[in-house]
């Protein structure tokens, strides 16, 4: 019974932390996108995704640990002690979080998007969920490098995330480490975005996904020029950040000093 | 006599709290718009607001928890224990703090509002309140959508106050959350500000709305296509904020644990 | 002897401190400039200038206090217990790291300065020192607004100088609070940047002014008009930071409580 | 045996760190420059470079004290007592984990660079290395002026470094430096960045220079106009930073009280 109730608890504050992050980072595309260059720009949405982040772990980190991302709780469960059982209700509860979320902006920015691309196409799909090249076709990224660029980005994700949250390591103290991970999504967003958006999470790319899909999106699964698209934001995040989270393990804990400094890093449970 | 004196500090901090922020929050906007591009743009606005509502809790977190927003005392009665019988003084000295920087703003700004908008017409009068779609008509935001953005917009701004400033949950230090929590506004103004320019504060709108009124702007009132637009800023936030408080209630403080951490988060005294 | 060498120390610190803060601003301005849009813009300027701030903090805290500044130095001999006979030294080894540190970007800066701009121009000298409307003719700036603009972001500086070092307010810890004055910069950089390029700071304008006149701005102590201008952000930001430092006392200092909660400010000095 | 172990440790620590620096420095020019305007700025090379070094900070502080950069290994050889016999291993961990980061960015960018560049000129060469004047010939600056400029870099990186990581000094708590020492590299970025593109450390210039000649770039040693040019950014930076680290000595460290506060900077061993 008390398990129930934690579990619940848990799989709440998922929910809400992953709709915190969509409601920044689906929020500042609608904007930036409707907006046609007057409300933001990429490096608008390289911030406000961060943010989004931040506050996601601020508003979830002490009940759930704040995963807000299916490939988190895999590579916390493989590497982690975090168990097995929960890897999938966490992972629902924060791909409903995230479908919430994007039903909230898609009715928020119905106006605007009905004015912009009164057919929502692709033009205006891209708010919701990612593409290869940003939706910029002339780019010319294949989906190999798409499936690529996913699995590189999901595991500088994962190899920071178990470095920055390391007591062993030199991780910063625990209430400022949502600050410090938001400045990971932001640097990837600044310097991974090019290939295929940074979704980096296959709850923030499905649950927009299907938000899109059952609001008018007919095209949300596929590319522009018909490719099936929508699992590639889903299966690499997931290698991806199993091979970063191992990559740090490698390379970095198994030198770091045995004795722990609990001290440091206290305060937020499984952190992430 | 001694709680009279007490009030009149408080009541002093949130005059001088909002100031600062409207100082920032205004004087960014009229950067913006009189500058043409060569000043600053939407993300400047982002971020300014966002430091003036840092720098406003720096300046009045000790003596009145810093609310600088009528709703987030209004919130604060109902789901904490701020004394109801002080929202309203705290209401009227925060207005009254945003009529007064508007006032310095529109003085010190005199010159460029008269060079670049001599009628003064709703082109430099969104420089001190806002408008539906940033007073973009294009965009085609009805009243209904922009009542809606503020309800969700000051829910987000509720929830999150409460997610950083609770000491049971993972709360960042007390001298860290005004950071944190301009991390909020750094994001709504990125993510929330197409359909309604983030007014959500009632104190931050109609302060500086009255003192466009009184200095020259006969059209403050209403719309371009003149609805009257005022009512929407007030009544939208202070409803938006119950709803966010109460959800963090819902979602979150539900399932924290009992005991709380108070050497963690000890130093500002209701916060916010 | 041994006050003696703490003076020399002071005003080493002092000096080092400034150049620091003026080889980022000077520099950040210098790069905006000669670039075209294409290595910055105005938001660069205004981060950049907090960043040098936050940097001359860390450089010279410990040993001077920091105040880069002679509007600090004079408001903390007024309201602060700075020993009035230090107040000119002070000023004085900040404006020589100011000078030296422009003569340093000058010197850097040379080859790019005179591809765009080889008659040495006010085009170009802006770059080291500041003009009504920034340079902007066609904006309108008088005299007395820029006067008066000097005077509000000086009092806004210093106001916010001393809620945030005022160990009985809500101030962070004192090794962050570099940071969060940084932050006032960059938020007056970007609300009160239009009438008079925020000098806000005697030494910041003196200093590098002098530095373009030795090196071949003949114009430098006027404007494009001919008015002389130099004089302006002199004593206008040392006026504006009694004001401001005043207010504090009045609107926040006032309702302090009396006790010191001197361990969570106990690192810096004299801080600002 | 224990030594050993201790140096591949810390080799390890370096190579990742500088892996962790160079992914975002390097992917982010990608980003921007294949993105043409659309996927960020000037300001976002900035930022995510600053980005890169906190995070690579974070990754290898425990265990190396993250230098990452050749130039603060020599300076804290000669200034503080990091031993002689490991220079050589950090700079060729450091040059290793640089060149594997710009083959991953050299790879995952190949479809972009291709679209836009297909000859893998200098256009898309300097995503990986540095030129005088960023590349831009009309600028007019000389190599004189850009090895001036990466003596002057590099300088002001190892003089902050110093200041922010001086136990004795106003330095924040450790866990916080690396945060610190981004903002100096984003500042640098903006206000240093015209002449030579601010490489201010050899392993993060020669690297990626090696990774972009052995995949394509004939033309990666040399400027457009044919002078050697890859030098500059591997000697300039060494000599810089003795002279930064030094005047820190002399301006800063000899002034301070003779006590360690060892308290306040206790975590990251030499950190950096």
């Amino acid at each position: 019974m008390k398990a129930n109730r934690t579990l619940i608890g848990e799989l709440s504050a998922e929910f809400a932390g992953t709709m915190i992050l969509i409601l920044f980072g689906v929020g500042v595309v609608a904007q930036v996108v409707t907006g046609d260059g007057g409300l933001g720009d990429h490096d608008s949405i390289a911030w406000a995704w961060g943010i989004g982040v931040m506050l996601g772990i601020y508003t979830a980190g002490r009940i759930s640990g704040a995963h807000l991302n299916p490939a988190v709780s895999l590579a916390m469960a493989v590497f982690g002690d975090f168990p097995w059982r929960k890897v999938l209700p966490y992972s629902i509860a924060q791909i409903l979080g995230a479908f919430v979320a994007a039903l909230i902006v898609r009715a928020a920015y119905g106006d605007a998007i009905a004015s912009v691309d009164p057919g929502h196409t692709h033009a205006t799909q891209g708010i919701f969920s990612t593409l290869p090249g940003n939706g910029d076709a002339g780019l010319g990224i294949s989906l190999t490098t798409a499936f690529a660029d996913q699995v590189i980005g999901t595991a500088i994700l994962l190899f920071l995330i178990m470095a920055i949250t390391d007591a062993k390591n030199s991780a910063p103290i625990a209430w400022f480490s949502p600050v410090a991970i938001a400045f990971v999504i932001v640097g990837i967003g600044m310097a991974w975005g090019t290939n295929a958006g940074y979704a980096i999470n296959p709850a923030r790319d499905f649950g927009p996904r299907l938000a899109s899909f059952v609001t008018g999106y007919d095209g949300a699964w596929v590319t522009a020029a018909g490719d099936v698209y929508f699992w590639i934001p889903i299966v690499a995040p997931l290698v991806g950040g199993l091979i970063g989270a191992g990559a740090y393990k490698v390379l970095i804990a198994r030198f770091l000093p045995a004795e722990e400094e609990a001290e440091e890093t206290s305060d937020l449970p499984a952190a992430a």
